[in-house]
């Protein structure tokens, strides 16, 4: 990335134990770019994101795990499209983390989570994680506040675990405005190719709006973590977003720098018949 | 897809039953088109196949699991890359089988295979398979001839009930002469981005070239069925190949025809606040 310095961010990375309001974040900031500027940006970054993929397969060492969180119609999905169909599937694996199956809760809230880490080469994402446990756990009161309370500092601990075994972990919050929400979702309804994406239970989630931002700025006070930094992303606007995204992706994997094995000695030599 | 009917072949569908000799089968036929057109085609494929794929995970009860086997350098990743990325990973899930783990080898062969079967709405790629169970372990006799014997049966039946449970399944072997792998393996030893890919127990694999196609004939001839049916395809032109299973995957998918859910009744009419 040329003249890193100079570049324009937009991406709010929260320092550990810092206090926030999400309603002082503007979710469609005067941006710093224009949109065609960003669009081309976004996709030489999928394309530098996938090389330098490539060379993180080719090492077989380390993991980057790319973590999304945000309420529906935030552009999860989105964004993996625009900043990880280039890379593919042969080296990017996505978990959509759901309502948790009778086996996964008879297991502690990391079980699950643990499993679903991806092995050395890939990037994994986690299309929601482990973060729902004091997220929507937390708002609709499906867990004792107690032991929510004591899942800060869990997740935390597991986190480091995970960047201290060769697993470098980015946290994406995408924050959209109420009023963006719900242009999305009429135009779910609006859109016969959109309709399936439309759960009723959403509208209940949209009462619970500012339950809910509560629990993601505790959140964010709480785990954003020198191994395992939360980033703010502004994402009313998509090509915004995704720009914002794509360009904290890939100063992580150059700043990992991942070496393609050079072939030494006798296998140098080899003869083909 | 228009003008199906003379639309230009070139994989070769294997009947049930069918005796086939390997040799017989030019892994560089005359092209039926040329690479510019293929490769224009292959594109849009990969679009038309995004959007199917799309339609499939809204629908959200089917499966297009497509495997993928081939010698070393045949081109099962370019595949990967050139048919699925445009899909990404969202909607596609690959699943690389290599040597069993000792989990794995504790169950029967295809313990480790039903559980890679992705789910609903997806399309999972094998990339190699339970077939090697009959390839490697018949070539080098890991396993009692009697049992590999019964495993073209059991591998049928298998596959007999995931279809019967909603998995559509296409299978390619990729059809390389031994000239072009000798080609593709010096230049991964030339070439300081794809060393890492050059493992020199693949040169031992090479010396068995003829018991791995005698392994792969007889694959061929029992392993083709009605419900998975196997498609010889010539590799030693890339875009060929590419194009040839592209088309394929697409006809499979406008065969199955996901249709997107519509909201009804009370569901449409939603306000929100």
């Amino acid at each position: 990335m040329t003249d890193k310095q100079n570049r324009p961010r937009v991406a709010i990375t929260i320092k550990p134990g810092a206090k926030l309001r999400l309603r002082d974040i503007d979710p469609r900031p005067q941006p710093a770019l224009d949109k065609e500027t960003a669009k081309q940006r976004t996709k030489a970054n999928a394309v530098a994101i996938d090389e330098l993929q490539d060379r993180l397969f080719a090492e077989n060492k380390r993991v980057l795990l790319v973590v999304l969180q945000g309420t529906d119609t935030s552009g999860k999905d989105g964004t993996i499209r625009s900043v990880f169909n280039t890379a593919g599937p042969l080296g990017v694996h996505v978990t959509s983390f759901r309502v948790p199956s009778a086996e996964e809760l008879a297991h502690d809230f990391l079980w699950r989570v643990h499993k679903a880490v991806p092995a050395k080469g890939l990037i994994g994402i986690f299309n929601r994680s482990h973060y729902e446990d004091v997220l929507v756990v937390k708002v609709k009161k499906l867990a004792p506040t107690e032991l929510i309370e004591e899942r800060y500092e869990q997740i935390n601990q597991f986190e480091k675990h995970l960047h201290a075994n060769g697993t470098s972990i980015v946290k994406f919050m995408l924050h959209i405005s109420k009023e963006e929400q719900k242009k999305r979702l009429l135009e779910r309804l609006a859109n016969p190719k959109k309709q399936w994406k439309f759960n009723p239970a959403d509208l209940e989630d949209r009462k619970l709006w500012d339950a809910y931002h509560a629990a993601y700025e505790i959140m964010l006070e709480r785990c954003s973590t020198p191994w395992a930094p939360w980033h703010v992303i502004p994402a009313d606007d998509n090509w915004l977003r995704n720009w914002a995204i794509s360009e904290i992706v890939r100063d992580k994997l150059e700043e990992m720098n991942p070496q393609y094995p050079r072939l030494t000695g006798q296998a140098a030599q080899v003869k083909i018949d």
